[in-house]
Formats: C-alpha cells, sequence, structure tokens
C-alpha cells in the first residue's frame, strides 16, 4: 500500500503518500525543479518552506545532465543531495511542447533536443528507464498531451495511443527493476481532452492496468477554469477512492483550493516559482506585483499573516527595491515566499479537511483571495 | 576609542572594531552589497558564512532607492534588515568609473547618472550627508580616485584637492548628527599613487585631521601587486597603530594575506560574488573554474576541507549541471562557498596572528594556493 486516505470532507481528501524517502502529507503541492533545481532555491530554502516532495522532468534530465551521469551518482536524488521525496513528469508534454520538431509513431515519439538539435526517440519503454536512472520515487508514463481545443476524432485516436503506451509502460516497469536500493512507483494519466466519454474509458481502461496513482493531464493548457473544474467533476469519482489522484501542472492557489474540492491529492506547477521571478507574489489576499510603483515605501511584508523568512525580515519596499535593480536575490526572496505561501495554503487546506470542515473553509478562502482585485488593500 | 589592538605578529595586527552595531574582530572582509544586497545572498546566508559587516555603496543609494526613503525607513539597516555593522564607500571611486561625463570642481564633483542620464553635483559635505541618510556604522569621504598610470603632477594636483575634501567632509562630520539613535564613524583615505613622498603627505595631513580611521586607496587599479606591496609597506608605518587600517577594494586570497603582514585590517572586494557568478570558485587549494568539463562527473565538493553549506551539501559535479543549465542557484550557491572561503581565510589568519604564527602560516597557505595552478588538484 502506498497512500492511506485518513479523511475526507465532502469530497476533499486527507491522505498520506508512502514513499521509500519518506511520507507526504496529501493534499500537497510539488515545487518544480526541472533540470534537478527548483529555480533559485536551495534544499534548505525548500525545507524550511516545508517542501515534502519535489517534481523533476525527464525529459531534461535525459538531455542534462543525462542518464549515464545521474546512474553514476545513484540517481538524482543524490546528485542534487535532495533526500525526500521526487516524482517525475514523464517528458511527454515537454516533447509535445518545447521541441520544434517531433514526429509520432505508434513505437513512440522522435524529437529534436531544444538545446543542440540533436535527434532523440522516446518509446514508453525508455521513458521507464530513464526514470529508472533517474531513480524517482514516483514515475509517469509516456502519454500524448493533446492540444486545447481538439475534435473528438483526433482525441479519441490519441487516447488509443496514450493507452497503448500506458500499457507498455507498465510492462516495462514490471520486467526491470529499481536500479537503486529503494521501491519506486509508477503513475498512469487520464487523457481525453473535454470529452466525458473519452475520459472515463481512459480512466477505467487505466485502472485494469493498475497502476500506483491515477494522475489527469491535459488540463491548464488554455481552457477556462469551468471546463477543467467540469472534466475533474465527472473524472475523479471514475478513480479508485484507494490510489492518490494528480492533477498535472494546476495551477492557481485558487484553482487548487477548487481541485481539492473535487477530491484531488497531489499538485505540481511552475506558477509559484516562474511568476516570483517575474515580481508576481501570491498572497492570500491576491496577488502583489512588487515592481509596482505603489509599493515604493511600503514597509508592510508581502503578506502580514505569513510566516516565511522573506515575510518574517523585508518590506514591500524592498522586495520592490531589489526588482528595480535588478538583484537577483530579489528573484530568490520572491520565489522563497511564492513556494512558502503554496505550501501554506495546502497545509491550512488539508487541516481543514482533517477538521471536516473544507467547504467553509474554501468559501472564505477564495473569498479573501479577491481582496487585492477588488481593490482592498 | 572605535578600535582595540589585541595583538601582532610581526606587522600583522588582530584587533576589534566597536560600533553601535556590534563589534568586528579584524582581521575582516567586508562582503561587497552594492545596492543593499549582497548579490544573490539573503542576510542568512551572510550570517551563516560568517559575516561581520558588510560593505555598501552611496553613489548607488543615492540614485536608488534614494536618501528620502532610506530615511523614512530609518536607515539602510532597517530597509534591508541587516543588524551587523554597515560601511558604506563614498561613491567617489563610482563617480569615476560608472559615469561617462563627469566634470571636477573645487567644490565637488559634476556627474551623470549611469541609470537615466540625469545630473548630479556631489560635495564633500553632501557626500557625509547622504551617509547620515544611509546610517552607515562607517562612513568614507569624497576623494578622488585617481588612475593608474598617472603621472606625479597630476597626482600631486589631484592629492591637495583630495585633501581640502577630506578637510570639508570632517567639518560637515563634526557639525551635524546621526539621523538615528547610534553613532557614525568617519574614515579619511590615502592617495598619492605610486608616489612614497605623496602617500607619506598624504598620510600625514589626514592624521591631523583626525579621523575615525583610516583607508588607503587608489589600489587595485591596474597596477602589479608588487607595487601595491610596496606602496602598503611605505604608507602602511605612517598610519597611527591606534586606529583601523582599510586597503579598499582588494583582492584575491594572496593579496589579502600579503596585505595583513603588512599591518592591513579591514578589506572590501567584488571579486568573491562577481566571480562566484562567473562560475570561478576560491579554495585553499587555488581557483576552480566550475565549467570546466572536467568536473563533469567529480563527485568531490568544491574544497575538502572547507565547511560551508555548499561543500558539505554539494558536488563540484552538480554546481557544473547548474552553470551548464544556467539555473540561478548556481550563481547563489557559488556566492555562498566564495564569501564563506574568504571569510574562512580571513578567520584562520586572525588565529594565526592571536598564536604569533603569521609568517609561517602565510607561508604555507600561499603555498597551498598554488597546487591547483601548478596541476596538482
Amino acid at each position: 500500500m502506498n497512500f492511506e486516505l485518513q479523511t475526507t470532507s465532502d469530497l476533499a481528501r486527507a491522505g498520506k503518500i508512502f514513499t521509500d524517502h519518506g511520507e507526504i502529507e496529501t493534499p500537497m503541492f510539488m515545487p518544480v525543479g526541472t533540470q534537478g533545481s527548483v529555480k533559485t532555491l536551495s534544499n534548505d530554502n525548500l525545507e524550511s518552506a516545508g517542501a515534502e516532495i519535489i517534481l523533476s522532468n525527464t525529459y531534461h534530465l535525459y538531455l542534462r545532465p543525462g542518464t549515464l551521469l545521474l546512474e553514476k551518482f545513484g540517481g538524482l536524488h543524490k546528485f542534487m543531495s535532495w533526500t525526500k521525496p521526487i516524482l517525475t513528469d514523464s517528458g511527454g508534454y515537454q516533447v509535445f511542447s518545447l521541441s520544434d520538431i517531433r514526429k509520432i509513431y505508434d513505437e513512440g515519439v522522435e524529437f529534436v533536443s531544444h538545446h543542440d538539435g540533436s535527434k532523440h526517440f522516446f518509446t514508453p519503454a525508455k521513458v521507464i528507464d530513464i526514470q529508472r536512472s533517474i531513480g524517482s520515487d514516483i514515475m509517469m508514463v509516456l502519454d500524448e498531451c493533446t492540444p486545447f481545443p481538439s475534435d473528438e476524432k483526433y482525441i479519441k485516436k490519441s487516447l488509443e495511443l496514450t493507452l497503448k503506451w500506458a500499457k507498455e509502460s507498465k510492462e516495462r516497469f514490471e520486467n526491470n527493476k529499481s536500479l537503486y536500493n529503494y521501491k519506486q512507483q509508477l503513475f498512469g494519466i487520464v487523457q481525453g481532452g473535454v470529452y466525458k466519454n473519452l475520459r472515463i474509458e481512459s480512466a477505467n481502461k487505466l485502472i485494469e492496468l493498475k497502476f500506483d496513482g491515477y494522475a489527469v493531464g491535459g488540463l491548464a493548457i488554455g481552457e477556462p477554469a469551468e471546463i477543467m473544474y467540469e472534466i475533474l467533476d465527472y473524472t475523479i469519482p471514475n478513480l479508485p477512492k484507494e490510489k492518490v489522484r494528480y492533477v498535472m501542472g494546476v495551477g492557481t492557489p485558487e484553482n487548487l483550493i477548487e481541485c481539492i474540492s473535487r477530491g484531488v491529492d497531489i499538485f505540481d506547477c511552475v506558477l509559484p516559482t516562474r511568476n516570483a521571478r517575474n515580481g508576481q507574489l501570491f498572497t492570500r489576499f491576491g496577488k502583489v506585483n512588487i515592481r509596482n510603483a505603489k509599493y515604493f515605501d511600503d514597509n508592510n511584508p508581502i503578506d502580514k499573516s505569513c510566516k516565511c523568512y522573506v515575510c518574517q525580515n523585508h518590506s514591500r519596499a524592498y522586495l520592490r527595491h531589489l526588482f528595480n535593480t535588478k538583484e537577483i536575490l530579489g528573484l530568490h526572496l520572491a520565489t522563497i515566499h511564492n513556494i512558502s505561501y503554496y505550501l501554506c495554503v495546502i497545509k491550512e487546506a488539508r487541516n481543514a479537511i482533517l477538521k471536516n470542515e473544507y467547504a467553509s473553509w474554501k468559501k472564505e478562502t477564495v473569498s479573501t483571495l479577491q481582496t487585492i482585485i477588488n481593490g482592498e488593500n
């Protein structure tokens, strides 16, 4: 058993994921460390912020530093000196979003490296092998991430391929072993676009393959939030209660809160790290664009109620000065805050579920998130 | 009394500087935080590395964020939340190095901002006033930093102006007060180029003005190290034993070690921070250019004997990967290491002086610094 469902509050779930690198309390947000580094943050910063797991990326790590080096170091944990769990995305999304030239075959996908133009071929089995070299605690299957919008015929055809690949991934996973002295888990990915019948078919066929957990993919790729929630409304109830549910690439704090109320357990997203580097700070009162002139002499912390290192030590005016003078410290501090804030919200969500007060907590929290937007801050 | 000379080892000195923000054990190296931030480092990082004082810059802070904002916050300490001592350079060097258009008058220097082309005029008194707004524990007088090489006639004329400005600085300093509830000190700056008679004249005239400490300026501006040491050989003995001696803008670890043996107490330099961002790491075995392909799979820390966060947690291969993939974390970790290493060397120097073993420590340390250069690493 790799997951324990502790309690529910309506559809929202509090649980625990077990890995050989430690437990993860859910709901949980995974900071994104694409290339073996959560941008601007040291491992100490991540632990202080409350990170229990990070996400890294198969496509990027395969290209740099490469699997040979990762194997030589005994996997990504040792290479980057991160002792807690790691989940790796399969690289499917990156093959489709970063590579200008790619061609899909039944056997896999051919693509050209966005670094040096070199040609590569990912099969479902090869992606498992790469993740064996990485040694991630949770591995993801290779899938085709279809764009939004796509017509039903295209999505149906893509789904067949993705399901074939899922089966091949599971077979490879069962027929080879972890390279290191700990267990790895494998999650399947539900696709099917905006089509209920296809999403349900995808879920059912993946369940037959018995994965350790189930992700919902192909979300947050440009569709309105309401459509994403609708997809979750009919997809999530078709996933087994006793397994982890992961919504990939989502989202804003409000998105997370809405998804949790639909029974999602884990998340990853580049928003807190990427937006930090653009000077956009998340707070419980909404977003603060720290470059804004109105923060010039603002002696308040980013968020008065935040317990992070930055809010305990620095003013908005100082942060704005760092961005204004292009000091790298600004990017670093903004990222510490955003990741701390995300992990704090998710912890509060978990506590609300444990108290069976999720609905009222959600209502109050989402309403407060509108404060700055409504100009009350 | 703002300085206590504890002991000497030949000419090398161990002492303590007293400020209202705490004591500084000397010899000491001051990390450079030009714009109110030591590039890429949080205050926590600085304290962990052993920083007891940082240097900031009058020219830069005057332009951004400006004195009005600094006064509103109660000075730079509060603005950047740094509770230990701060020394500010007068901005003379920046006026001469950063501004394309500047004109020197008897009254001061007119210059154009390197940011927006706006025109400004610094007088010695104004530079004192700006440092009152900043609230630095140690303030520096405005001086003309003459280029190397310059002929004796030019240096002599410049020195007269610099001495006139020093006098005006001291007068202003005595006739106005700290804006905040703590004391500030004022240091004079010995100039005189490579001319012994002018250096000695400069020192003697500054001593008559009774500054709290004495800097030697106009060094490390392109002259060979041997000339710098020669200047210190005849300048330092002319400075009062009971006052702090500060060599500005110096240098490599070897430069520091040589200067300490000539009786210098404090230093500042951008080398550890700037070179870190270029991937050049200082170690006790010499410089490591971490981008070098030979570190690709090197599982050793940057410096095995270093106790810093980076050397305790990360390999050269991981650092190289971060630089190779342009991860900001690479700049951050490299800076932590370089600053930690500088502060560690200076601490070792102090310990050697306290044990009256400076000469033998210096010989051994400088010899080990050649290891990588000689290819033994």
